[in-house]
């Protein structure tokens, strides 16, 4: 994302944030309000031509151009290639080091990631890790509380404050000469690699050096970068969240079919060490299934896998979580403290009287109206009336379903001092011994 | 289901299970045990010709009987009428006193329901009960417990002790005038509406006697019968269980496309006296949108319903169960009251020696293997070891995921004795005020 950074910092090896126009001392314009007068202010029109103003470009010149079939042949699989630089080389193996790589793997990654041209592996990755550290926080460079439009592409072409991006520890990248290098030379990796690789192979592959560069480079990079971005913005707003929902990332099939396989992202920002981020063999993950093969050709190794116990106590809890909320949105009935007590004799009195009550378990409940409705008849019901039809409900006569228990604790209105009859209750108890769900 | 009795019953007014030929002092033969040499005594010869030879008959037959449209368009009509008189009908209204009819359209149902040739109201009605209240046992006249093939068919083309099936109450449909009337003349109904009237509509339509006798008559017999015997096979073996898995019930939109919408079996055994037996608008369940039209026609009133709340707590305590299942076969690590109480000097001298341990709230993990993997990177992790981390772990520096808890918990080796360094600890939880899962 050297896109997210002051401009002229681009092609520069120093850090990053260090603009020689930069005044700490000045407030940022990405810190003051954007007013009618100052909006062209906040704008980062170089970040506009190269991710709008080119493509746009590209698309006129597209008219003038001729489709010829092995160049769209080669644009596509060019795709698919510098795609998988940035999936499976700048995401999964820098950022994360959820695998490792052998030297020519890596160097092949380095060399199609920036074909992407989405900044050098060494500003993408503190990016990254600064998002996955301070995810939805003001912190995250591209949160999608700010808006899902600014999540896909706003925060580049809207100047940004580099003190405000969370810090991360990048010390195991400035370790690794590759990464060094490719930042280093990233202005040549990216014409090379974006522009001229792709126009080489197609001008002296089939000599349509013009139909190479418009549709294998510049339209490619157009095409390759909207769909990476949609990890950004996509993969935190659209799909469910079966790990967790404390943050915004989701599980999508459709973003996982335009990010080759990236989502399934609520996944990964739970086990983000882990190269996968479909785990279903059913689900779509390209990216996967590419380092898997490199794992088995021997160029990839250590590939990191959370274990299957790890990830389900994940997926339990969050089920739990969304049971719990739901189960808190029902009526169980009068908690049974909330009951008034009665005696067992005014239970009886009140039944002499005509009130339909029935003891259940030390409970009294109100049946008056549910005695017609009964479905197992009127005639088993109204026996139970004024007596402790604890036995009969549970199984003596009919063994309840769990919905009648439910139904049944809606119907409280008291609970009998002492716990009923106890002893009519420890007998009847006794002589049902198939009863498995005494719950009222 | 008058298959289900001894064979001379069908036509008698009286109970359905006096057989002047059944003897009570002798053993029933379905009492003993089914040998090479007996075998044909345990078929119920009648019901495979009822069932099964007629069908094979009608079948040879239509090879000679032209097919017409009219006649197949009516055959496809009929087999909804008194597939109807069925699910709406017997069961749904009579078995189930789901909703009250009036009486044209309870004469309507007795008809149609008639014309499908599966026993009077009265028999259905209290085999079905029986069904429901001793679901899976012995009592079940047609437990699917003793296999697919016998809860479809067996049980009508293998001869059953009458004494086995387990007692209803019945007693409000024998003050049913409409039920008495059918039971008394079943025969005669069967006769006009399975066979006369479906011939007569084709013959008098246009003149298409045979075909109307062929296929509106015996072979839409066979379907509908063929179709409605899915409640009691597929119903109880196809799909899920939402809201109670203790019994076979099951729902699934197979059963459901086959039976006029009783598929939703699950939920009918544990609301089966609502009107519904979908109750999502998108399913598919043609007898509760027949009754609802009733209804509002006025034909049909006080249509049973239970409250979405009860049908809410239903599936909250089935996903509960089935969550708890899950959570008992994974590894939550150690508990807590299984590890050793170690003092707090020990756990610093231990790390001295190169053990690499860290406490998070007063509990010890062995972390020297996952070091190295830690995604936060290996320096942040190591300042941890021999200290007190808890404030770090949960937000002093990152707030860990649940998946980071998790995992920690499987590597507890110890507690330390007065929790820890109780002091550093309470203040460190008081400076994290955002800390919203300190679970480990
Ligand atoms: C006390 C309040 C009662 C409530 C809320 C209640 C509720 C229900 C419900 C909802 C059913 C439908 C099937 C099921 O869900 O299990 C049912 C069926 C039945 N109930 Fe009750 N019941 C009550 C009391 C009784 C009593 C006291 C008896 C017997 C003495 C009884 C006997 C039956 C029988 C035999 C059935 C089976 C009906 C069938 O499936 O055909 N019930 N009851
Ligand atoms: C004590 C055992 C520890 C375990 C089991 C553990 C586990 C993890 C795991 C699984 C992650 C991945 C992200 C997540 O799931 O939240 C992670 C990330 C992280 N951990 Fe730890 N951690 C431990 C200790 C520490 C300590 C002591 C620190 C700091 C002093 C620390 C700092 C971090 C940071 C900063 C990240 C974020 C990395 C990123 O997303 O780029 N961890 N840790
Ligand atoms: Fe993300
Ligand atoms: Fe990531
Ligand atoms: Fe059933
Ligand atoms: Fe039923």
């Amino acid at each position: 994302q050297y896109l997210s950074s002051q401009p002229s910092a681009m092609a520069s090896t120093t850090e990053p944030n260090r603009n020689p126009k930069y005044d700490p001392k000045k407030p940022h314009i990405a810190d003051t309000p954007l007013t009618r007068k100052n909006w062209y202010k906040h704008v980062n029109w170089l970040n506009v031509y190269l991710i709008l103003g080119i493509p746009l470009m590209g698309f006129i010149a597209a008219f003038w151009t001729p489709m010829r079939a092995p160049t769209i042949i080669w644009a596509v699989i060019y795709y698919f290639w510098t795609g998988l630089g940035i999936t499976a080389g700048y995401h999964r193996l820098w950022a994360h080091k959820s695998y490792s790589a052998s030297l020519p793997l890596q160097i092949w990654l380095a060399a199609v990631g920036g074909g992407a041209v989405e900044g050098s592996i060494r500003w993408w990755s503190r990016d990254h890790r600064a998002h996955h550290r301070y995810t939805d926080t003001t912190k995250d460079p591209y949160s999608v509380r700010k808006g899902l439009l600014y999540s896909h592409i706003g925060w580049m072409v809207m100047k940004q404050n580099p003190k405000r991006i969370g810090r991360t520890d990048i010390s195991d990248l400035n370790d690794d000469p590759v990464v060094v290098w490719q930042h280093r030379h990233y202005l040549k990796v990216v014409f090379f690699m974006g522009l001229i690789f792709p126009s080489m192979v197609a001008g002296l592959g089939w000599n349509d050096w013009v139909g190479g560069f418009i549709y294998a480079g510049i339209l490619r990079i157009f095409v390759v970068q909207q769909a990476t971005f949609c990890v950004n913005s996509l993969a935190h707003w659209l799909g469910d969240q079966p790990f967790d929902d404390r943050n915004s990332p989701r599980d999508h099939v459709i973003t996982a079919l335009v990010t080759l396989g990236e989502g399934y992202h609520n996944f990964h920002h739970e086990f983000p060490s882990d190269y996968r981020n479909a785990i279903e063999w059913h689900q779509y993950d390209p990216t996967k299934w590419c380092i898997a093969l490199w794992g088995k050709l021997g160029l990839a190794y250590d590939l990191k896998q959370f274990r299957a116990n790890e990830i389900e106590k994940g997926r339990v809890q969050q089920q739990q979580k969304k049971l719990d909320q739901q189960r808190a949105r029902l009526d169980w009935g009068v908690p049974l403290e909330q009951l008034p007590v009665i005696e067992w004799d005014d239970y009886v009195d009140q039944v002499a009287n005509g009130r339909g009550l029935i003891a259940v378990a030390g409970v009294v409940h109100d049946v008056t109206d549910f005695v017609n409705e009964h479905p197992g008849g009127k005639a088993l019901i109204k026996s139970g009336l004024g007596k402790d039809a604890t036995a009969v409900f549970n199984g003596g006569v009919y063994n309840h379903s769990n919905a009648a228990h439910n139904l049944l604790s809606t119907m409280r209105v008291g609970v009998i001092r002492g716990g009923c009859e106890v002893e009519i209750w420890k007998r009847a108890q006794r002589e049902n011994k198939d009863v498995q769900y005494v719950k009222d």
